[in-house]
Parts: structure tokens; C-alpha cells; sequence
């Protein structure tokens, strides 16, 4: 065991990174955080990323822990629910919330990365070094080689702990890999997506409501937009890589213009430079990544991204990172300076949850491109919410997740019990007046009181 | 395309590597045969290796297609079923088929290896470069770098295509994991394995039933034993590597004399450097691989347990590896200079049948650690062998998988319904006379006529 370590290494300056720096350097560390990329700061803009991101109650509340919550709230805008874009062009609004207050934020990645920067980098003991590689990482004594891409120099870095946090394609886990006995695997989808524009209206105005999540779903593909604070939306197209109805078929300017025509006729107007955004912009892939253990003894923990990137669909990715974060900072807390408690009661609180949520975010893909333009599903939410009315203990799965601090496990679990409730109620009826409410109440006593 | 490739790279000289060299040798190729290790026949023995493996008909049809049967299976030692110990030192013969002449082999490892090695050098074509190593693979450009251990250097391997048979733990697949979309998972079990050796007794002879596979069967776990041609055996403790009982726990001499004492006293006697063995031989660890794409373009293709390692509990791994050679040799025969046609329908092929081999191997630790000395799974069984001599149609999935070339995927979906078949004929009876014959000749008929 390391004594009274007071310095630690993090690899990676993105969003979980800038966050644990501030977490680490509010309880006296030295913190040195090492970033492969330029600074952002200096040199806008990371084509290929997605750029806006839901920030919901779990990433929330990690920020009011160390402080800046009100600065970051200034990037954000509220999303109260769900605008669905029919073929033609109708609309239809679903709140997140039986509560209609209640929202999740968008907010750019971009933006709140600089501002997690800069807002860890004014704390005393934070340092950050860019442009500098992790090369290689000596699990037995715990030394990180790092490479200074402008000198090329090769040097380790200093402290005898390392979190990384270094996203999807982590160089630490991938030497991790290679430890005895580390569980591992990416699974990648067969839909890739692409980002399109919508710029501002005239002064700035929102050329579509500001305060919802649009999506066009489609059956097998969709497509979603969140607002940006100068007017514009960004989409997001998620489509098979292959096929008649994939990116790989979609090769000429014609053809991109006939599918966006047929498919997504209201927005084919919001996007001037469709045909360029189109042929310009990457076809991004969607990987999820599972692995086991997180932590090698006292010296390195994997965090984010790095042990469980998850694809987008449930809005939780760096909500869950940003999770990750509170946890290890609360056990940082508990048991310091034993590091390799801290990083053993940390894997084993969030490694059931990040399977859970990966498990829903893959789920919630076929919701929102499926089930939420599907009569069925629909009726199936309008009971959702007259349970949620009438019943405290009756809570949906997307509340559970995006506004509580429940585990996602116990998230999970509860919306198979949901769904086992809904379907004895929906059997033989067609109307949300015809719901046998007492039966309900029986139910959900039965199955649900015990969670609280 | 690559114009009529007249020369391959195979990385890797094990099992796989060599016979696939003899393969593409007896089509008139040059081959490289690039190993990573020494060569073994001049500077023996690969500690921590299992090093008996059982052979069986897919194994065998695929040296029978090289003309090279006769001079291995003077390797091999018929098993004819599984010779079962209890704590209380009982036997129990179970033979692995109806027909009692139908058997699998118990080969070496080492000596198999050896044999392929020297048999496949001696075709024209064939060379094997010894302590080379894969260091990188350009799949744009398909080049693989090579380091000589000896002097260094560092070099680009010849061909435009490269066969990779370089194991569970595959360089080359470690770089296609970078590639875009690279499908992969390594999982590891909870148990390790540990060899023992019972040495032969008096003039070479055996000191247990020689034409048998013996099992300990301990629920939990279990130890097994494969006959060498020596009149040794060679024993595998399969154990968990934590816990009470686990491996992490036997760690004074008492400990594991006590341990040994209780659970395999019949073998103590027979392993005279019991404790030497325990304390000096390595805790191996049992993976299973599972990965897609297998191949890159006409460029690369990754073959046994590069693309597939699985655990031994089906004696499959090395015959699963053979026939993925024999799959690989009829493409190319059929589709040759086409080498993106060969790697395509080799994977598309192969995929599906190794992930069903994979899961068969993994159900069958919990079979031969637990089943098999179950009275319930025994009478079970019984019930099989009266239903195996009296229907023709039915076959054990044991049997599909050791003793046909039926694909893997079809032996497993098969081996499905025989449990059902199985479930509806043992419902409320206590012994084999009280089975409805006609009602499982209706049930055979019904679910499984149309494999045939």
C-alpha cells in the first residue's frame, strides 16, 4: 500500500476527467491530468463527437458536490419532453415527466468540457499537460510511461495512482487487457450516425420548439435533434452502415435527397447545407464496452467511458461517468489514504450499475426509434403516467434513471416489475378509463412497495 | 484484388498453423510458417500448457484430407467413455456412444504439434521461421511486420495474405481490434486449471483403466485424467481460483494434502510428487474468445483460437481448429485466386458454428463436474442410450458433436430438442422400462426426422 499518497495522475481531459480533477484538487491533491488532444480552448472544435449531450439529475447532482453547478447551468437548456416528427410532418409532444417541470438539459460538449477545464485548472494542485500520450502502463509497479507528442520525449508520470479516464478507446484498459484474467468486450452496432445542422432563424430565434428532444422515428432508423444556446439544433441520424436503407447506399446527392424528402420532409428545409453536412461530415460508430475488473490493486481505476461506454439512446453516458466521479470521490473520502480499498468498494458499487445502464441504453434505441410512433406503445405510456398519477410507488423506468439517483440496477429491476404491471392491466382493454385500478394498487403493494 | 497469389504467411506454428501449411503446401503455395516461441522439437516442453488434448472425427477428417492419419493416430489412445471416481473411490463406466467401439483419442499436445511441424516441412514450400514475432499489421495495406528475437530486425512478411493461427492470445487480432467495428469479447472463468502427472506404474504399465477419460466429479469443481503413451496420465484439477475452496486458499502443503485426501483419495496414492507438482506447476487460466469480423478483406484471416478459443470441457478446441482448416482448404479450392470470396464464405461459414461449440463447451463443464454423478442426469442418460438404440433419427448431442461432422450450430439446436424430447418422456416415470416407446418414436419423428 501506497502511504498517504498526495498526488494522482489522470489520464484523459474530457468530461470525467476535468470533473475528477476537481473532486481530487478540492481534497488537497496534486493532480496532474494528461490530455492526448490539443487544448479546445485554444483550437476549437472536435469534428466526429456528439455534440450535444442530456444532462439529467445523476450528472446534476455530481456538479452541485464540487460547487459549479450555477456555472454550468448556464449551458443548458431544458428539455421537458419528447417532440415526435410524424412522415407528415405532424407533431406530437410526450413530457418526460408526469411532473411537466420536470426536464433533462442539452448542453454542448464542447462548451461544458472547456468550462470543466478551465474551472478545475483555476483550483490549487490541478495541472494540465496536453497533447501528451499514455503509452504504456507497468501494472506491477504501477508506473505510467507517458510520450510528449510536440518533444517526443518518453517520461512517467509522477504519482503512484492513476485514474484513467480516457474514454471508449482507453489506452490504459487496452494494456489492461492484457492482465491476467480481465474481462473484456466492444460490441458495436449496426447503425452508425452522422450529424446534420439546423442553423439559428433570424436573430437567433429557434427555427423549431427549443424546449424538447425532436425525434423522427422511423422504425429501423431515426433521427433526433437537441437545441444549442445560439438557435441552432444539432441532428443526429442514426442509420444502418449497410443495406438498401444504409449509409452505404445513400452515395449520391440524389439519393440523399430523395430518402431526407420521403423520410424527413419537415426538416429537409431547416437544413441549407443538408447535401455538404451529408457528404462531409464522419459516419460515426456506436460501441459498447463492458469489462471486469476496473481497478489494478492501489494504482490505476478505470472511470467513464474507459470502463463502460455505452451507446447514447437513454441520455446517460456522462451522466453515468459523472456518477462514477461522486462515487469514487465519496470513497476517496471514506477510506483514505488506502487506495486499494477505495478503488475495491468503487468498482464493486458501479460495476452492476454500469451493466444495467448499458443493458437500457441499448433497449431504449428500439423505443425511440420503434416503439415511441407505435399506437400501442403510446397507450401503453398514457396507463404509464395515470399509474404514475395516482400511485407514489409506481415510478417509469426513464423517471428512475434520468430523475432519480437510484442505482441503475434497482432501475432496471423496477422496470421489469413495471412491465410485468402494465401487461396484467392492459390485458383485454383498449382505454385508459377501463384500468382496474384497485387491482392496480393491489399490484404495485404488492411488487413495488418494498423499494421504498 | 490481389492477381493469383501464389504464396501465404501463416503466423503461428501450433496445431492449427502447421496443418494449414500442409493444406495450403498440397495446392501448390509457398508458405511461411512464422512461430513466435523456439522450436520445440529441439528444446522441449511448453510448461502451463494442457497437454493432452482429445481427437475426434472432425479433428480426424481433417488429417485424412492431408493423407496424413496413419502417422498421427500412432499418437493416440482410444478413450471409450468416462471412467468416473467417486470420493468413496466407486467406478462408474459411462461408454460415450451406443455402439462401444465408437471412441475419441488422447493425444500430446507437444507431440502432435512435433509431428505436424515435421511432416508439413517436409512438403516442397513450407518453411518455418522460429522466434519471429507479429509485431504489427497494416490491414490498409495488409503488410505484417515481423521482429527476429534473435537478431532484432525488423522486417515485412512476403505474401499478400496472411493465415493467422496465433492463438487465444493473437497479435494479430489485438491490432484488428482497432479496426473499424471489430466485434470482441474475452471472458474469462472463475476457474483455473492445475496439471498433476500419475507416473506409469511398472514396465510402462497404466495404473488405471488405460482406454478411459477419468473424472472426479465434485459438483463445484472436478479433476480429470488422459492416458499418455507412456503409461502416464495426465491429471487437470479444475478449480475456482477464489474462496474457500479455491485455489487462492490451498496454500500450505497440509492444506492441500487435507484437500486432496478428501476429495480424490483413489489418486493421491497414484501422484507420488503430488505436493511438488501443486506448488511448482502454474495456475492456468481458461478463456473464451468470441470476435467478428474474423477476417480483413483478401488480406487477413484469423483461424482456431485466434478467432475462437474455447474451454476444454468438450474436448473440441483442437478439432474445431482442424476443421476450420479443412472449411478453409475447400473455399480455396473452390474460389481460389479470389481470396476475398475464400475469407468471406470461410467466415459467414465458420462464425455461427464456433459460437455454438463455444457455448456447448462452456454447459459442458457444469455436465462433467456436476451431471455426471447425479442419479437423476445418469437416469437421464439411460433413457438417451434406449432411445439412441431404438430411433435412428436420434442422436445425443455428445454424439453429434464427437462422432459426426454435422455443423456445430445444428448439433447444438438438435441437442435442444433431445432435451425436450427428453423432459416430455421422463415426466413421472422412475426407470428406463416405463418409457412410452411409441410416444417417443411420435416425438422423434415429429421434431427431428426432417434433420435427416
Amino acid at each position: 500500500m501506497q502511504k498517504n499518497p498526495s498526488s494522482v495522475n489522470i489520464l484523459g481531459g474530457g468530461l470525467a476527467g476535468s470533473l475528477m480533477a476537481v473532486f481530487m484538487a478540492q481534497k488537497g491533491y496534486q493532480v496532474q491530468v494528461y490530455e492526448r488532444r490539443p487544448d479546445m480552448r485554444k483550437n476549437q472544435l472536435d469534428g466526429g463527437r456528439s455534440i450535444n449531450l442530456a444532462l439529467s439529475v445523476r450528472g446534476m447532482y455530481a456538479l452541485e458536490q464540487t460547487g459549479m453547478y450555477d456555472e454550468i447551468m448556464e449551458l443548458a437548456i431544458p428539455m421537458y419532453g419528447r417532440m415526435m416528427h410524424a412522415r407528415d410532418a405532424t407533431l406530437n409532444f410526450q413530457s418526460y415527466s408526469k411532473d411537466e417541470k420536470t426536464c433533462i438539459y442539452s448542453v454542448s460538449r464542447a462548451e461544458l468540457n472547456m468550462r470543466l477545464m478551465s474551472l478545475s485548472e483555476s483550483l490549487p494542485g490541478v495541472t494540465y499537460h496536453f497533447e501528451q500520450k499514455c503509452e504504456d502502463v507497468e501494472f506491477d509497479t504501477g508506473k505510467v510511461w507517458m510520450r510528449d507528442l510536440n518533444s517526443g520525449e518518453k517520461y512517467l508520470a509522477p504519482a503512484d495512482i492513476s485514474m484513467a479516464c480516457d474514454g471508449a478507446f482507453s489506452a490504459v484498459r487496452y494494456d489492461m487487457q492484457k492482465t491476467p484474467r480481465f474481462n473484456f468486450s466492444q460490441h458495436y452496432l449496426e447503425h452508425g450516425y452522422k450529424e446534420l445542422t439546423i442553423p439559428p432563424g433570424p436573430d437567433g430565434s429557434f427555427q423549431m420548439e427549443k424546449n424538447a428532444l425532436h425525434i423522427w422515428p422511423r422504425g429501423s432508423f431515426m433521427m433526433i435533434a437537441l437545441p444549442n444556446l445560439d438557435g441552432s439544433f444539432t441532428c443526429t441520424l442514426f442509420f444502418p452502415y449497410k443495406g438498401e436503407y444504409g449509409f452505404d447506399n445513400l452515395d449520391t446527392e440524389e439519393k440523399v435527397m430523395a430518402f431526407f424528402q420521403k423520410e424527413f420532409p419537415d426538416a429537409v428545409p431547416l437544413i441549407p447545407d443538408l447535401l455538404e453536412d451529408f457528404f462531409t461530415n464522419p459516419t460515426s460508430s456506436l460501441v459498447t464496452i463492458r469489462c471486469f475488473p476496473w481497478v489494478y490493486e492501489d494504482k490505476v481505476a478505470l472511470m467513464g467511458d474507459a470502463s463502460h461506454a455505452i451507446v447514447p439512446f437513454f441520455g446517460q453516458g456522462m451522466n453515468a461517468a459523472f456518477e462514477d466521479c461522486t462515487v469514487m470521490s465519496a470513497f476517496v473520502d471514506l477510506c483514505q489514504p488506502d487506495f486499494e480499498e477505495v478503488f475495491e468498494r468503487y468498482q464493486v458499487e458501479r460495476k452492476v450499475n454500469a451493466e444495467a445502464i448499458a443493458d437500457m441504453a441499448l433497449e431504449n434505441f428500439i423505443e425511440m426509434r420503434d416503439s415511441v410512433g407505435n399506437p400501442e406503445f403510446l397507450f401503453r405510456k398514457e396507463v404509464e403516467h395515470r399509474l404514475e398519477r395516482h400511485f407514489p410507488d409506481y415510478v417509469s423506468r426513464y423517471e428512475l434513471v434520468s430523475f432519480s439517483r437510484i442505482p441503475y440496477a434497482e432501475a432496471y429491476q423496477r422496470g421489469l416489475i413495471n412491465q410485468q404491471i402494465l401487461d396484467e392491466l392492459l390485458e383485454g382493454i383498449d382505454s385508459v378509463e377501463e384500468v382496474d385500478m384497485e387491482k392496480a394498487g393491489r399490484l404495485i403493494e404488492e411488487k413495488l412497495s418494498k423499494f421504498n
